[in-house]
């Protein structure tokens, strides 16, 4: 094989991987925007054939030889290619091992567990999902020997939402959570409690519509780069670095809901837009991990979002959309209004300080199921007691305790970890970005221009171009959980007077 | 090979085909409906990938061995599956015909060129349009080459939209337009015109999208399985029989215009969702041909839809809707606005008489692109001058002229015909309705059960089954365009007083 050739095949194997992404991407945001609701069948179909087109195309024995000649090849490579060749062998690898038939058979599994959770949550029935559950989990451990059999099951799975992360380093990150959160957010439950009523007053869609436009411009999201739409859950989908879209669901009930939607999603779109030109249309474009995705939109829901300088910033403008509904509100209100500390039942709806609870509570679960130290009928009693000594609060039925997050059905394990990690990231680079610059004044006037440079320096741009463990120490330097837990102890000690 | 392995093969190789039009239709979904304006070059990547994929499938020497053996066993296949045969190796023929890389650089160019002529048509410059469109001239020359080189390059091209139409055929056709239709529009242009300007109030967009959703009630279109959307032109996709999308433009100034869209494209939609179940996820479903799909959409929206007996029944239902625009307004005037007679400059605009004049114009000129005897520079000119012989009105500038269509854009030559032949196929269709049943008295009470039963039995069960001619033989009877312009006579001899 020549060089050249093969360089070419290496690109437009990337290419054809970006294509069949592309497809399920467009098809998927169809089926979650407009499209009529009779209609899965015929698209089950096609995804199916294309997922299989993919799977096929990276588990060819051409695309075998091609890596490893590449591999061979290493040194006369650019350190792009090379990191391509690197990341394709990886996932070649952990294709191949996982046979074609149990791979099928997954494949059907979750398709069908997602139906049977929905069933088991609107009816809040455990035991018509456990038994799926329980397969899931199975071939969870199964696959996780695939991926790497020298590690723990759990360990091998932490790796592929987070790769670097495992039990060891989780146990220390959450024991440091439990140890200083759980005590700050009793004592906050003893203070008198903040106001956010006027946050529930009625907020017409078509007014918020408009305050979102607002917020991409705020963020500085290019609308003829970035879309925003609206879905009953709101996620970011990107197709490339020039194509990206967020969506938003509206409660007219609630300003804060779609608020930190958009800016959350926002955060997540920033990362994708700011990834260099070069890795586009390749393995090495998209964010790194989930930890590290999270760690920017949650800089900008939490840290950013939720601060008193842009809350200031914005509050004129906030009024102005909604100028009755806020007309005997004042900035600093709406400050403690959005940071509101209330221990509750639901992942999704759960503020700043008692999420990373919410996620410890999954991890302890996972990684016990996993080990097979818990049984999966037990989940439930687990669940519910951890809920009342991490939060503080009674879960009344399953759908709003364990049935309530889609994750499990759609058989991932170990991905729960990097919602917390995320906002531990952050912390991190908030600490980091005050050292080399005057973050406060420019986002009290509005201005996010200094630290969208400072964050797409030391992380957008490179994409998946370094490992997540890299990025983390280019932009936090060593981790040290302590920061995150230090930053939200000083913070919620001036807003509640502790 | 074992002929069941084979038949397996067949049905996997037209589910992947299914898989790229879905993926293809879905990618072009979102870029007219909801995707940021300046993300075409990702999705370009994407397209032109499946597009190559598509075209390396179908001309893969496999899939030639594999219709070469089915042809052989001919005599042990059913019919349907006869047809897949035949109608893939058609395919197969000409595509292996047309060489991968020329294909691809095809596909790439007709997205740019999409572009282009947006921002062309917006500045009303042809000269910046002019270079993009030569390119797809040539190709097209040159592809029609590939079609069948035995034919003329504009029969080739025809034979593609609308198979067995020819150049012979179609000068036969508009010539009995042209001498039947030019003086008639003349002796209406000398009568009292009618008053339409009820039709030009103030139809706010929220009232006409409930309007819209009543007419598809009316169509008997399914909502669970046909979605209405909005773009700059309306259109139909289908995905299968069970996922058809069709989209409308509302203008606050125009009542006739949303309306006549969403019926003529509900006449596209009711043909795709006819179709019968066995002939999904094969290349035998999707209507059979450009023409027949447009006498579908115009037998709708005209022959019924511009019926006294449609605008009696579904007027009351329009004052409802619109009750201070058209408090002062009969359902005989309703009836002769929106058959009013007025040669304008946009065909989409364009009334029942004159629609087919404008696609003549097209035609002609079409003609002498392909056989080189007019030079793309001289489009406007030569339009100009069309548009001024047939219908007497001054082009003020390419926005409003040769410029109006995406069609060209698109890539698309030889198509425009089958506008004019569909609603010639239309005519005869009623003939032989009428002959069979009684059309107008159901009609007359909003009731198109009838007429929904007789084009489903006649042509849309048959997707692609028969062939054009076939189904125009089915339907329409011996192909006589006097029919149509008999029908045209009658019924504005009545309107005018002629």
């Amino acid at each position: 094989m020549e060089l050249n050739y093969a360089l070419e095949q290496l690109s437009l194997l990337q290419k054809k991987m970006y294509a069949y992404n592309s497809a399920s991407s467009a098809l998927y945001l169809d089926s979650v925007t407009v499209a009529p609701k009779d209609t899965a069948e015929g698209r089950g179909v096609a995804l199916g054939i294309l997922a299989g087109e993919s799977q096929k195309l990276m588990t060819s024995p051409e695309v075998g030889e091609l890596l490893s000649f590449l591999s061979e090849h290493k040194s006369e490579l650019s350190h792009v290619e090379q990191r391509q060749v690197e990341e394709l062998q990886r996932s070649y690898e952990r294709m191949s091992r996982i046979p074609a038939d149990e791979y099928m058979e997954y494949a059907i599994l979750t398709n069908e567990a997602s139906d049977v959770w929905h069933k088991a949550k609107e009816t809040s029935d455990f035991a018509l999902f456990a038994p799926v559950l329980e397969k899931l989990v199975n071939f969870n451990i199964k696959f996780a020997g695939y991926y790497d059999s020298t590690k723990a099951p759990y360990d091998a799975l932490l790796d592929e939402y987070e790769r670097g992360a495992d039990m060891a380093f989780l146990d220390e990150f959450f024991g440091t959570v439990r140890e200083r959160l759980v005590p700050l957010i009793k004592a906050i439950g003893e203070k008198p409690q903040i106001d956010d009523s006027f946050l529930h007053r009625h907020y017409p869609v078509e007014a918020q519509r408009k305050f979102s436009d607002y917020l991409m411009e705020i963020l500085q999201l290019d609308r003829g780069h970035c879309g925003i739409g609206e879905t009953e859950h709101p996620f970011t989908l990107e197709f490339n670095n020039k194509d990206v879209r967020i969506t938003t669901n509206y409660k007219e009930d609630s300003l804060a809901d779609s608020m930190y939607s958009v800016i959350h999603e926002g955060g997540h779109a920033k990362y994708e837009l700011g990834i260099r030109d070069d890795l586009q249309y390749t393995c090495l474009t998209g964010g790194v991990s989930m930890g590290v995705h999270e760690s920017q939109s949650r800089f900008y829901e939490n840290i950013i979002g939720r601060s008193r300088p842009f809350i200031e910033a914005i509050f004129p403008k906030m009024q102005e959309f909604f100028p009755e509904q806020l007309k005997d509100v004042t900035a600093e209100q709406m400050y403690r209004a959005v940071n509101k500390v209330e221990p509750s039942l639901i992942r999704t709806e759960a503020d700043e300080m008692t999420y990373s609870l919410h996620v410890m509570i999954r991890y302890e679960i996972e990684k016990q199921l996993i080990d097979k130290t818990l049984a999966v009928k037990d989940i439930p009693q687990v669940w519910n007691r951890l809920y009342k000594e991490y939060l503080g609060v009674d879960v009344p039925d399953d759908r709003r305790g364990c049935l309530q997050d889609s994750h499990w059905s759609g058989g991932s394990f170990g991905y729960f970890p990097s919602y917390a990690l995320g906002s531990a990231y952050g912390a991190q680079m908030l600490q980091n970005m005050e050292k080399e610059m005057d973050v406060w004044t420019a986002v009290g006037k509005g201005d996010l221009t200094g630290v969208s440079a400072w964050l797409g320096d030391k992380v957008h741009q490179y994409g998946s171009l370094m490992t997540p463990a890299e990025i983390v120490k280019n932009a936090c330097g060593q981790f040290d959980p302590t920061v995150y837990t230090d930053y939200l102890t000083k913070k919620y000690t001036e807003l509640y007077h502790l």
